[in-house]
């Protein structure tokens, strides 16, 4: 993946505003976007697990071949990473923005291959103002992320704290 | 980080068998280990977010002063995957690994910055043969990160696939 990246909306819809122009109260429940698309190369996949991830079906083609997954897959956390990029492009405000305190369920359902290209759905699946701080909300947000068959091959739950446009008083 | 990554135990002990020779029976539940140590430069945190996550605390050492984190901060997906790496590099089998599944409850506690060296502590939380497939066993373990002071920055619930020794007949 290079830094050029660039993607566009997949789905019938996107947000109404714009990432510059995003706050907590833009952010809907039930709410589902798709963007896209990221693709991987054979070396791509060897660049970022010869540093993060070096197990043999990440960083040798050859030798891949006699692992169970028959041939060289991407790092669970190449692709996630991946994700991440589409998700941060496209999904998350720049301006308000607190950033986030995790994931739950990173799945990594399916092996990711040279040449696969992914596209990511986001599902917003709740929103709450916090208690501790009435200026800011918590986002929880599905993410999948699916290759050139449709199938979900990652998906994880996120969480994202954004501030509010018009805080309660 | 650089691919020459040399890091060591820290802990009291260490695995009995090397990875070369690491099967499900050597992971036993209870068993805690320590190793580092991993160091993020300033460079290396804006060389991984410009492709994965260009948010302005990852990637403007300027602008993100005036982010609520007062200066660069790493990625969390920067984060987790140099704990992969340490990870790979002494807990992993090289001879019986058949994957992860995934992760759970990812957690970013704190921020990382420029200059921060980074421990990582494994604590074995439960083993089981599957059930499916009695010639494997599912092994669950606690991640944290720790900081030069002590300070656990990051955390994850890994599941790990490893064959048996000696499948049960």
């Amino acid at each position: 993946m290079d830094t050029s990246l660039e993607t566009r909306c997949l789905s019938e819809t996107d947000f109404a505003v714009p990432v510059e122009d995003r706050w907590f109260e833009d952010y809907v429940t039930g709410s589902s976007y798709e963007w896209g698309y990221v693709s991987f190369t054979e070396e791509a996949i060897i660049d970022f697990a010869r540093v993060y991830d070096p197990q043999t079906m990440h960083v040798d083609p050859v030798a891949a071949r006699a692992t169970p997954f028959g041939g060289l897959i991407a790092s669970g956390w190449h692709t996630a990473a991946a994700g991440s990029r589409v998700f941060v492009d496209h999904f998350v405000t720049r301006v308000a923005s607190m950033a986030s305190p995790g994931m739950d369920e990173l799945r990594w359902a399916l092996p990711v291959r040279p040449g696969d290209t992914l596209s990511v759905r986001a599902e917003i699946t709740s929103t709450r103002v916090t208690t501790s701080d009435p200026s800011r909300g918590l986002v929880h947000t599905t993410i999948e992320m699916l290759n050139q068959d449709r199938r979900i091959v990652a998906s994880m739950k996120a969480m994202n704290f954004f501030r509010l446009r018009t805080p309660a008083t």
